[in-house]
């Protein structure tokens, strides 16, 4: 077996057979295969494709590069959801605590923002205190004990999948739906869960900018997940706007909190619970009412326990940024649009998120928005709240926001798009 | 400018700006872009191509990363040949002193040989006290002086282009015609020859299996060298067999000097004289009369004067390899097909080539052909000689020419292939 065979039979528009597959992908974790021969192959793979058979090997041999967790010795079922990623997406924060609440064990193995994007460990590292790193031991005591845990993966899942993606990020290559497919699903089986509900983003804040690469993403993933005994269903839900009224690690907090004490913006609430019955159905607690855990505390409850084991204290004051600047409407009307990609650049710039993995993030920084599309809007009135730090930003934050709405007459007509997309699974 | 923009716009099938491939070519030249990023980019190129415009302006690009050479203040016209490699291809040993010997400075910066192809650097070498390396003032002062020269490009010339070719080698990006072209005219256009003739080889022992290729790669080249100044042809010539009746180090020196001494194979002697020709007219000199200077002994009056004037004796007996093997006809016939890339790999594995860049090479090994396709054949005649200092590579030699050659019955109709298949320029 040599490299150039391999990126050879890729490069004309073969199918790499299962002994190609699980050679290079040992040898490149074992680093015998070279960083430029494997941009070169993921190159290939991302212009000329992979099949089934080719996407589920891989996905194989990357969950053969590391260890493989056990829920087993759990009372309960588990259940797992992963978001594609999105502005504003902080669904995990009241989701995981929720689905607890209603009888699922939710072992929810989460990473930090890079680019545009947040991420839930950044979101939850707002509260004074909170820990993102637990050891195995530790990760399994909570999620027994409290029935969530939201914590950072370890380095032993899928090892191959870590040395890839950074790569893939340095070589144009992120942008392969085969390998974007087994980079989630590799880390999501080798974990362990028995049932898992993927948040595939679709619109100008997700990855996939339109429904058919959605779709073909979330129908690889789900069969990858079936295949190896993962019960798996996916949502496409709408990514065109920021999710609820804020962008950013500890506004994002407070929302959530908002949510889980029955309060929170609409669609926050609508996505929440749609992806809860998801999780529960997968998990086979067809029964459980999520919007009574909701509405009776029970979530709430959870939620506490979850952030205090974790060494957080749920009853501190959020850091709030020093600084803050209010966009005003330029003129009255309805608001028709909201771009999500360019709140959650300004989100980004204002401190929120890092541009090296290394950066530091802000946790007060941010987005508050104070109208969502389909609101009506007063020529002068507040239209958003820039948060941070470092008032410096604040000029190339608003290049960021400057485009990133419109507003019609009044009167216009305006239909909004519906959060959930299609469903498939 | 950043690299990853670079790669996207070729991922996505867009055309590289002027701006973008000096930028990258500058860059990977001084390492600020990584191997891993010019890898992930040369398989985009050569899955999406790149336009005239494109290719023209990276050719450039790699010329400006270092020196170009002069030859303004030489007495004759230049005329330089380049040929893409092939089986048996010994032609530069008699055709740089004939050309000279018609009136032209014939300036051949050559290389070594890797995989199955012969380097005419490491023929020249099989004469005794023959040196590859000269200094520039060596080598301008040779070609003043004795009309040819042949040795090895100096490290000056497009150094990226250097490290660029390493790096398709190990990557499976060899064979895209935008690079091979560019890789090829920018040595040629930087080393300041006014004319140039190509010998694009078509055939199993060839890079280019079909004539198509083979004439997108030689109208490449051939728009690349005009549009700089360089008068510039290209044969398209047969390597579907091999070149005369030797592969192998000392075997092709003594053939050449045999076709300058007014004999050898008829189809090194009328390529010989055909690219002679196409040089000659490239260079002015149409009233030129090559087949005279062979038949006149002028043409090997150079030979001897420049194998001289680089330190060789031309009178030194040649090594001749310790171990020999013969292959016999296994039936009687028409000897009807003898491939090119058998012979080459059959050659390659006695000594004569190599498979890495710091392996030595034997000057004596190699393949002597007894018949060539047309010719007739009698069972248990010699059909081929195997030669080689190191005998235990006679079985591994012998597993390529198995399936090399076909024997039809006596009176089958044969029709050769021509050797000059089309001409472009």
């Amino acid at each position: 077996m040599d490299v150039i065979s391999v990126i050879r039979t890729k490069r004309d528009r073969g199918e790499l057979s299962d002994e190609q597959i699980d050679w290079v992908i040992d040898a490149y974790t074992r680093g015998t295969v070279a960083d430029e021969q494997m941009s070169s192959l993921a190159m290939a793979i991302l212009l000329n494709g992979m099949n089934r058979k080719e996407i589920a090997r891989w996905t194989a041999a990357m969950i053969a590069s590391g260890e493989r967790m056990d829920f087993s010795s759990l009372s309960r079922p588990t259940a797992d959801k992963h978001s594609t990623g999105g502005v504003g997406d902080k669904i995990t924060l009241p989701l995981a605590p929720l689905v607890a609440a209603c009888g699922a064990a939710v072992p929810q193995l989460s990473g930090r923002g890079l680019g545009h994007t947040g991420g839930t460990l950044d979101k939850l590292e707002a509260i004074p205190g909170w820990r993102a790193l637990l050891s195995n031991a530790e990760m399994l005591n909570v999620l027994e004990g409290v029935g969530s845990v939201i914590c950072a993966a370890g380095d032993g899942l899928a090892p191959a999948d870590k040395k890839l993606y950074a790569l893939r990020d340095v070589t144009g290559t992120v942008e392969a739906i085969p390998l974007i497919a087994s980079s989630i699903m590799s880390k999501k089986i080798a974990e362990g869960t028995g049932s898992l509900v993927l948040d595939v983003k679709v619109g100008t804040g997700a990855f996939m900018k339109n429904l058919d690469d959605a779709r073909e993403l979330a129908s690889t993933m789900v069969e990858l997940g079936t295949d190896s005994g993962v019960r798996t269903a996916a949502l496409l839900t709408d990514m065109s706007t920021p999710l609820g009224l804020t962008a950013g690690n500890a506004l994002e907090v407070r929302e959530s909190v908002e949510v889980l004490a029955g309060g929170g913006p609409a669609d926050v609430v609508e996505l929440t619970l749609a992806l809860a019955r998801e999780m529960l159905d997968a998990a086979g607690l067809k029964d459980a009412d999520p919007a009574k855990a909701l509405a009776d505390g029970s979530a709430m409850d959870v939620w506490r326990r979850m952030i205090t084991a974790q060494g957080g204290d749920p009853d501190a004051e959020l850091p709030v940024a020093r600084e803050r600047h209010v966009v005003t409407a330029p003129s009255s009307g309805v608001l028709t649009r909201l771009d999500a990609y360019d709140v959650g650049v300004a989100a980004w710039r204002l401190g929120a998120g890092r541009a090296r993995k290394e950066d530091v993030v802000q946790a007060g920084a941010g987005v508050e928005l104070h109208a969502k599309p389909g609101d009506s809007v007063e020529a002068g009135a507040p239209l958003m709240t820039l948060h941070t730090d470092t008032p410096e930003r604040f000029e190339y934050a608003l290049q960021s926001v400057e485009g990133a709405f419109d507003i019609a007459p009044a009167g216009k007509d305006f239909s909004a798009t519906p959060i959930v997309l299609d469903r498939i699974g």
